[in-house]
């Protein structure tokens, strides 16, 4: 852990200052924003931009806005990016602002570039399988519209009522599906970036396949508005699968949970959905929801398959769970129980929040061969640190989310909640993990992404930086 | 068209020139590269080397190596890039030399780096669905390996006996699987990597999932060895699928085919294989194999599925290729006539090739809603130049190999069916396609690469490829 636990050095530091060396004055930039955009498209009202500086993230300073603005058209992204290289101002774009690692903060002086107003799904082509979106399309809007088409957009961040396909895309978000469907990166087929220089890039492709040179698009997938700004997306759908119905397993030991998974997947079994929730995570949203969950279990195993005939494969799973040493085993009988489950599973990260006041979500993925020792090295750090620490995880993806129950204003507990989550990505690391399976990495984890990647990537992601930034205003102090 | 379709300015244009001012004398050259290389690594006789000019695109000039190398060992590629480096000697890497676009074709001068013999499977994990392996493992080696362990190794190209991972990775092949599988980049996880300096590079992970940075990986997938030499790589594995049982439909017209392609996928089914061959390659595959096929229909569809029960989308997929006026829809009985109808389809391509002595694949992809157009289009263009062109193409993903037969040793059926290969790109773009959906660009399609990246995509690879190679020596006069 060494320095990088030292809440002195490191967890609050702030972003990167505007690489301006003489600020623009704040009626200048104003100006010369309206110059090109409507006058109710730029807000530069402290009360007002300071609702736009930070997303969901604990821990992450966030400086105060010079200005937000909110353009409609490609154009008007066009003219703030040209304003913005001209002036030397940082821009940070911003969906709407959901993320858990401070990529959406702003810094002091900024232009927050919130793409939320360019809202239309342009087009929904059942036969191409695709859908092309503005970034400020949210989730769950996109999921309904292509349902009404039979069709599917998986990914399903928890958030999916709330957050926006640009934040996804910046961010390559996963969610409760990403075991058989993927992340968001799988669906992205092409894009339409705005430059730092405010030209306009168009990446990829309308096709299901290509590979015409680098895949420019991937690169931006993840890229935390560090390399341009998505202003237009073609997204890959599927075919909607039937309803999944869900299993729950109740073991004695998380680390037998685990070792269900194992079993599970080693099976050859694709369940459409495999999550795990501990037994602090249980006790939690039964105190918030009285859903009535097993509160004398350890570990709850959710797995769901959305086949056709869905029975023989949940009976094999079933079997390898109690195998594994599961106590209760209980498939769900209709889709309506099944949605129960799932509540359940997506009630818990507010049931933790309430635990102490405040939760910090890590976002640890592990081969899943290593799940076990994830989950009992995390007890292992609630225990050494003194506090409550909640594991959710997308088991079958090895993807678990320790969440650390703290009291904000209790210093010493802040502090020892910091420590305990950097301690939570060092185990990941030596595990053989990522330090991010889906969250990103935002202000919250730059150092540690420093020490995933190690000195020759670093260097790599400071050119590829170099070249579509070259001034560095994108998104300055994010990632880096 | 304009000048791209003349031969004497553009398709046999030989790689760019090595970049050294002066060149080093070959036996330095050799000497260096012998300092950190077994003696039998290193191949300097021309009558040897020759061998290995060359991959198996028509119309692509190769030069002449100094040598080729053939390493064992991580350590010995990085002397490799170091010498060539410290020399500025160009290097060519090369797997099993079965691309088709010139990617791996020799430039005067270069060292070719061939991968083969690093060629161990150093890790399969059913658990983890990963296999850890070296470039120069055969494909179809390690789908026979992951399929002992009951795990499915997709990606599946026509030379899946001969070409290697590392070719896969460079080229970003594809193959029949993808309609439902996607294509090989969809699974390489993580890659070690070889930088021109000869610095080691790890990128990615050995997790379901992970978003730490810059999708580095994916950057090096299709990059055709001009940014960084793969000397290992992660690769996720599925479970295997039960055998995949196929149906044929005979069609009128090809655009009915095409039709019936268009309901297939809007009816929502997921085929592991959705293939048309046009009359013309049923015609040369009968002609090579006498295998029978129909001659009287214009267009034969093949629709496989490999869920548990595949009847009830056989039937229904029979229904719609009625629908769309299918004259004969023939289920096979069982795997073994599945088989067999897949032998016709892999028979495709040399059986063409047969008609006229030489044949020129293209790979041009459009959405495909748009195939039909593409197909009669390609119809009209084999008349306007006088010539025979076979079209098979991977249906379900819009991806066809217009396959142009011609007459190598008469220079004007030569230089139509150049003209042609250029009129079907065109045709491909103009259908909102891309000019490569799993060949790549290499030699044969740089100047078409252009064309579909625009001027601000060609400037951003430039750029990329200044970072990662700064001295021009990985593969130059290729992709650009």
């Amino acid at each position: 852990m060494t320095d990088l636990t030292d809440p002195t050095t490191h967890p609050t530091t702030r972003p990167a200052p505007a690489p301006a060396a003489h600020p623009p004055a704040a009626a200048e930039l104003a100006a010369a924003l309206r110059a090109g955009l409507p006058e109710d498209a730029v807000l530069t009202d402290p009360d007002v931009t300071g609702g736009y500086a930070r997303d969901m993230a604990s821990f992450c300073a966030a400086g105060a806005p010079a200005a937000v603005v909110l353009p409609r058209t490609v154009e008007q992204v066009q003219h703030v990016l040209r304003t913005c290289s001209a002036l030397r101002v940082p821009v940070v774009p911003q969906g709407a602002r959901t993320g858990l690692s401070g990529a959406a903060n702003a810094t002091d002086g900024c232009v927050v570039l919130s793409l939320v107003k360019m809202d239309r799904i342009l087009e929904i082509n059942p036969v191409d399988r695709i859908a092309v979106v503005e970034p400020g399309v949210v989730n769950a809007a996109l999921s309904r519209a292509v349902a009404e088409q039979g069709l599917y957009y998986p990914p399903d961040p928890s958030s999916w009522e709330q957050c926006t396909i640009g934040g996804n895309i910046g961010t390559a978000s996963g969610g409760l599906c990403c075991v058989k469907y993927g992340v968001t990166a799988e669906y992205v087929l092409g894009l339409d970036v705005v430059l730092a220089d405010g030209r306009l890039l168009r990446t990829g492709r309308r096709t299901a396949k290509g590979v015409a040179g680098y895949d420019l698009t991937r690169l931006f997938v993840g890229s935390e508005g560090s390399l341009g700004v998505v202003v237009g997306a073609v997204l890959a759908l599927r075919p909607a699968p039937p309803a999944q119905l869900v299993l729950a397993a109740e073991f004695p030991t998380t680390a037998a949970a685990c070792d269900a998974v194992c079993r599970i997947m080693a099976g050859g079994h694709v369940p459409s959905l495999l999550e795990l929730m501990d037994r602090t995570t249980l006790r939690a949203v039964n105190a918030a929801t009285h859903m009535g969950l097993p509160e004398s279990t350890e570990a709850l195993l959710l797995a769901a398959f959305d086949t056709p005939d869905p029975a023989p494969d949940l009976a094999a799973v079933g079997e390898l769970c109690r195998a594994a040493g599961a106590t209760e085993v209980v498939p769900a009988e209709d889709a309506a129980e099944s949605d129960l489950l799932l509540q359940a599973r997506r009630a818990a990260l507010p049931a933790l929040e309430a635990v102490r006041g405040a939760i910090m979500v890590d976002d640890v993925c592990v081969p899943r061969s290593r799940l076990a020792e994830m989950v009992d090295g995390t007890a292992a750090i609630a225990a050494t640190y003194g506090l409550t620490i909640g594991v959710v995880a997308h088991a079958g993806d090895g993807n678990t989310h320790p969440s650390v129950c703290y009291d904000a204003a209790d210093p010493d507990e802040s502090r020892r909640a910091r420590e305990s989550f950097d301690a939570i990505m060092g185990l990941g690391l030596e595990l053989g993990g990522t330090i991010t399976g889906e969250h990103g990495v935002g202000v919250l984890k730059r150092e540690w992404l420093a020490r995933e990647l190690g000195p020759v990537g670093v260097e790599l992601h400071r050119g590829i930086k170099q070249v579509f930034d070259p001034l560095g205003i994108l998104n300055p102090g994010k990632l880096f």
